[in-house]
């Protein structure tokens, strides 16, 4: 279908709360880009701009004849034999009544096309905007949000590992063990001490399911107050519900001085449980999960700062502020000390 | 109006014909975004993503229950002083019939306000995608739009100097000179012999208005074969107008190889004269003129080249293009040697 090679084209590299690069890594001319949408009842193409959304693939806000679109190209560094997992996971949550990209079919009913030599795919544009400092409101909502998404995946057929969970940690501390005291005095030690902990005592019965893994705020939108849409699955995965919810607690609960708001952790915390009551072994486990949930961010953090040279224009973000995060939930003896109490249900 | 400080948020490069890397360098929040749009009769905010358009500013596509607008912040590197007149410009233009993006005034009347501590402006959205790879016809349309911009600016009030034009060349080549035999062997010797004659020889007394000064093909966008906008008018300057079609022709005229390609400069000269004749004064000139344009971009990119550190993740586009380009032109003895003889119009 190209009549081109296409090119490699441009990185986009972005400090936030995310650990990896923000990138628009392949472009698309728009020749290649009207034929592959011809295959589509999408109507003219109009415009499309490469947009800073999702870190895994590159992505393009599309304007057609019919209405507004995301186009995304999945890049090698996802695997291909995933992708039809996250698009038949997002039409699947869709259809339960989930506000995701709904992926859109072509002309021969799929979901998944080609296009300058990668798989990529045409999803509905959901409006709404990322909230850069959430408040407790927004923790609720998304408390709801991730139990509502736990619940509508229940019946999902399709499974995939989290290659992120407790047993690809230690693969990555193993890439980043002999340099990590150049980043903080003796952190290669206390990894290597948590990790064992980490693996000894990871839950392997609580109730599994299909998780986002990645929710941080700016994959979670906004219109006003109201909660919109929930974007970038491509983290997705079949793993622990809880383990869910303690990596939404990482990423939205604690404040940029790195200390802990026990009022947005007690709002997603109870809003979450309204909606799908937290068992006594799950609560129990929860401040386990919390550390398991920063080591896995602290990990990935730590290689991707310890790869890029000395010397380059962007750096990923610091690992340490998940170090801190580390270090508040070892202290926590319970879920209480998350401001959590009540509203269990008997396991 | 913001309420907290805004962060220096993301950088984009991409690799691409432009001499500077297109970047989004200011995150702004949705509430911060929301107040400043307030003062606009645009409706509710309902979405926005930074995209990879424009190469000194950073810039949003913007959804609201009006439409679609595009917000620019100007970063610091563009002169606060000159925003009025781009502002201006785009007005003038757009009033006489020129497609590019116009300014939206806010409930005061004014195009120009404050976001994030940035100079902001809204305008409008414009369809229309730029062409990979120009065709004569690309090229023909390209000439047509450029000679009625030109004509477009002639009662245009405001000036603007062109800092890149001959007297910029030497202070940019100094910045590069002790370094440039590194890109390649004796190019500082070239470059200062050319840059003499260049300075001897310009021509001060053709036709001067404004001129766009960086129509390269991502500046141009087409919808199907029509040219259907003009856009990033942040050189735009006030200087000899042939100079731009020598800009153009060096950003349109050339292969990936580097071969000149005649059809296309005549098809673009052809079309250019068609619309605004060029005097014999403007033809003689024009392999210099053609000269210089290469000196201006050979310059900008090498200094842009020498800056980045070794071992960056991005690299700016290799100098040596419009080395080969320049060495092209050297060999021109008139216009005539671009493919382009007849229309011609008396002095």
């Amino acid at each position: 279908m190209c009549s081109f090679p296409c090119r490699e084209a441009y990185a986009k590299t972005r400090r936030c709360s995310k650990d990896q690069a923000m990138a628009v890594y392949t472009d698309v001319a728009a020749d290649e880009l009207a034929a592959f949408l011809a295959g589509y009842e999408l109507g003219d193409l109009l415009s499309y701009k490469g947009i800073a959304e999702g870190v895994e693939n590159s992505n393009f806000l599309v304007h057609t004849s019919r209405g507004h679109y995301i186009l995304t190209l999945y890049e090698k560094r996802v695997a291909a034999g995933d992708v039809p997992f996250f698009l038949a996971l997002m039409e699947h949550l869709a259809a339960r009544g989930i506000t995701c990209p709904q992926p859109v079919k072509n002309r021969k009913g799929e979901t998944l096309g080609k296009l300058c030599g990668r798989l990529a795919a045409v999803v509905t544009f959901l409006d709404g905007m990322w909230i850069r400092r959430p408040d407790p409101r927004h923790c609720s909502a998304l408390g709801e949000a991730l139990a509502k998404l736990h619940l509508a995946g229940t019946d999902f057929p399709k499974k995939r590992k989290n290659a992120l969970s407790v047993s690809g940690w230690r693969p990555l501390f193993e890439q980043a063990a002999a340099r990590a005291d150049t980043v903080q005095h003796n952190l290669s030690d206390t990894i290597a001490k948590e990790l064992a902990h980490l693996e000894k005592s990871w839950p392997r019965d609580l109730p599994q399911g299909v998780i986002h893994a990645d929710l941080f705020p700016d994959n979670v939108f906004f219109l006003g107050d109201k909660l919109s849409g929930l974007i970038d699955f491509y983290f997705a995965c079949t793993d622990t519900l809880v383990f869910d919810v303690a990596i939404c607690l990482n990423a939205w609960c604690f404040e940029p001085d790195h200390s802990y708001n026990v009022t947005k952790g007690r709002d997603l915390l109870a809003a979450y449980a309204r909606t799908r009551p937290l068992s006594t072994a799950e609560l129990d486990a929860f401040p386990l999960l919390a550390r398991g949930a920063a080591m896995r961010f602290l990990l990935t953090r730590l290689v991707d700062w310890l790869d890029v040279p000395p010397g380059a224009l962007v750096r990923p973000k610091k690992p340490l502020e998940y170090f801190r995060k580390l270090r508040f939930h070892q202290k926590a003896a319970s879920v209480s000390d998350y401001g959590f109490a009540g509203e269990r249900k008997t396991a």
